[in-house]
């Protein structure tokens, strides 16, 4: 019989894609329509950005949303959806309870994983320029968190994967080694070594001194010209396309809101945008209408 | 000093605009960046689809969503903008009670309006075409409704507009007078005629017998290709966009994914989205590095 | 390994209970903290109850409170326990569709069962008085109701139970018979037949018809002076007390409260409550320090 | 006309008490349910108590609640009365930003207050022994943050209530007086002096020192034997009896669900509880009846 919420199975299907030795990549959704589009598109899992989960609802990247909100919204996104989520979870929302907790909500609403960061609530985004590197968390307490949120899991094969932000406050590279082993021992199903410069020479670097101890996890906005088959060649396991999906729902309506408050006309903007008929189809209507022939007494 | 939720001043721009003789628009969002840059636009006043707010969740537009999810996405709309909300109710959710509720949740959370619609919970997307004629609210019930809304709101300016839904449903002109004509009587500021014919004449053979009894608002969107200088010419207060922003996130994010999934990469599509700063700054993340200063102290 | 909600192991002592031969008990819990105490006292399983639930959060039995509401107080309760709960689902909030979602959102939530009622959305409570015969369900329309129900559902344990509210709507015995002979048709695990009597007469007319066609569950609380072991006699398979918890409460808290107003003082008022103490217990605060001690590092 | 929330009647009525030279008392409640009984019971405000709104969802003190399940019981607290509620927010979950969104929530919500405690997110119960000292938060960033809070909110007398932890972590009057000196400084309309000794040794020593910068309230639920002429001669403002309709609460369900679950049966705790009337009466029934005569049609 299926599952409530198809856990195991997403589960196990984000498992071995962070083991596997092909490169995988994360399409970054952030509401149950844009994770649907990912998954018919033909990615194999989705990446729940906590810049474009906040963003959408009209709030900042620094935990203005709350935690539960956020899992609501994790929840309509695996609702939708039956490829793995990874959930962008900031710092895990507080200490390892909050951790604990988290862990706990995001098994029973079927996401797959959580990626936790070392940085102090409430948190920043990792990407803005205009302000000094934030305080890292101690390392000791941010490995605990990990093994708190390993302990409490009840499904196997659920990831929690270790977001190391010490390149991004400009500590050297022994920092995040360091880091990412401890996180490893205390059990992170992989560790994600974030870095903002325009190449990959902090990436480089860390995976030449790695030696696998976990998968490894990157996030190459920054340094998007860098080419898979160089992440191919030093052995990351998964790639997190970030925040594209909700960059093109900005540049989409931008130009569709502008074009039709100029116009005071839809005729031109039809071309571009999808149909009404569109809308129906990614919402599953048709499911209902059967549905409807088989729940409803004919009249 | 500044009202909590700036319901009077929205209200108060609603209402001026419904009445206004000058042509008004009512642009969808569905979340509160899309009301952003529907406000940034330049748009006097933001329609919070039904329809599109259920598909962002990966809902059907069958009422899946509860009113209170509903509403939370209203409310982050509301903080997110300083422009009226006119929020598509559906039926009002239930019947005179919930609709009571609903306005004084819409009121507390800065929600100008709310626009109902004569049908029965729960109800069905209008332009529905794989299915017959949808029942419609006992028209004196529905007046009711209206009325129970009208004395409910606390604030003299909360808009309630009335959707006469009976040209959809295959009913002669007739009927949507009658229709209309009752829920003018119980209040309503309002009607909204809708139709899914491809021209516009259920809307010209209406504005030929309704006599200005409240101002009416149109939906063009299966008869698009009617310029607005005929709206204008027959008398229309306001017309509403009503699903456009979010087909265009639709068709952006279906082009972007598969550009991305085929591509391997974010190069190619880089150019047709916004820049991740673009992100920041329609989160208002300037206001938050000011506020720093002011309230955290120097390290 | 254990469930991610635990929904396994609680549909299965849900359906046990309502097939055994003893006769059952579900004890009313409106709240995280009243579904503790209940558990601790030694019942079986949870009556969440619609009126009650309700009732604390300061809103109407007229579904005020939004469905999506009532589940995130039935999670709080199951994440509270370990054993089964029966939530009183009014009628589904809405058509076959609406009553799916619930399932769905049910079984995520680790919540046992659902009972469904064959009245109509909005509902009102059924022993209220001072009103007329409430309009029932078309019975083919809940039939089909509750089939999409069972057919939703994803473990095989999960309860549906079947609310008869004729007897209460003034309908003779035959009304009552051929309903609960549809809803048991349509996959029902029990029937609930309701009855604001002073005395069990329905429920013995009743149960000398029915042929145990499914197991019947009562709610003797305008028929509280009938002993269970006249229920036992005929057959019942559970009874509910239906909201005692609520009403004890309001008794306390009226009498502590005035006591303490007219006292200026809680000096008097200490005897007859729980102590602080009390409440850390209950919300299992000795696992967090013993948490604490592993998962944050020695200062 | 009324206004969407009561907000500026119920803020004006916060302040005044606090302000007033007579000794007032805040009584606790925990959901909409208990907040209309402490009204009803002729007391002039409430103190929506983080540990008993926590205790009741079966979540822990810890921050365990997101910030919005709080908020969202608050409201159905205010929806539910006509007096004030001063929210215990805690440390007002997170840093001055998170402390600035709760203050447009709660006044959305119609909560004329909060109060807002020197420790760390996430928090621990005060009163707990079997615990070390919690840590305190920096003096100067609180202070930023009461400052940031009343920058934030609109109504005028919205108040900002600063709770000093000094005492209960062990420090010496001169960090309580430091402390509350520069709360007060920052804008905070009271200070609540908290103390978890047996007797009011400490509130003495402070108030013998404190000239009355602001108006004091304090919580004696350890010194609940201090009687209240005594606070009076001191010149306390506010007395907050904390958390004991909740402890009423649990006395009285252990009890009824004891007699229930032994005697298998519900006559004999009828005596002990409310009738099933007082839920209806409490629930503002009769309004809904009324209502039921003017929106819905005759049939």
């Amino acid at each position: 019989m299926r599952h409530c919420c198809g856990l195991p199975q997403k589960a196990r299907m984000l498992k071995s894609m962070l083991r596997s030795k092909e490169l995988s990549f994360l399409m970054e959704a952030h509401n149950g329509l844009s994770a649907r589009i990912v998954e018919e598109t033909g990615f194999k899992a989705i990446w729940a950005s906590g810049l474009s989960i906040s963003a959408q609802m009209g709030f900042r990247d620094n935990n203005e949303a709350s935690w539960t909100q956020v899992c609501d919204v994790a929840e309509q996104m695996s609702d939708a959806t039956s490829i793995p989520i990874l959930l962008d979870a900031d710092t895990g929302y507080g200490n390892f309870n909050n951790a604990r907790l988290l862990v706990r909500k995001l098994e029973k609403n079927g996401v797959a994983g959580a990626c936790v960061e070392d940085k102090l609530f409430p948190k920043t985004n990792s990407l803005l320029d205009e302000r000094g590197a934030q305080p890292l968390a101690d390392v000791k307490e941010f490995a605990l968190k990990i093994r708190a949120m390993k302990d409490t899991q009840t499904d196997e094969n659920f990831c929690v994967v270790a977001r190391v932000e010490s390149f991004i406050a400009g500590w050297p590279l022994e920092e995040a080694l360091k880091r990412a082993t401890a996180y490893a021992e205390a059990g992170a199903d992989a560790v994600l070594i974030h870095s903002k410069k325009k190449d990959s020479s902090e990436i480089d670097a860390f995976m030449a001194h790695w030696d696998n101890k976990t998968p490894v996890v990157i996030v190459p906005t920054s340094y998007a010209s860098v080419p898979c088959a160089h992440f191919r060649e030093i052995g990351i396991s998964t790639v997190i396309w970030a925040n594209h999906n909700l960059r093109a729902c900005i540049a989409a309506m931008q130009a569709s809101t502008r074009m039709i408050f100029e116009q005071e006309s839809v005729v031109a903007v039809g071309k571009n945008i999808a149909p009404v008929k569109e809308i129906f189809r990614l919402q599953r209507l048709p499911e209902y209408l059967e549905a409807e022939e088989m729940y409803l007494p004919k009249k």
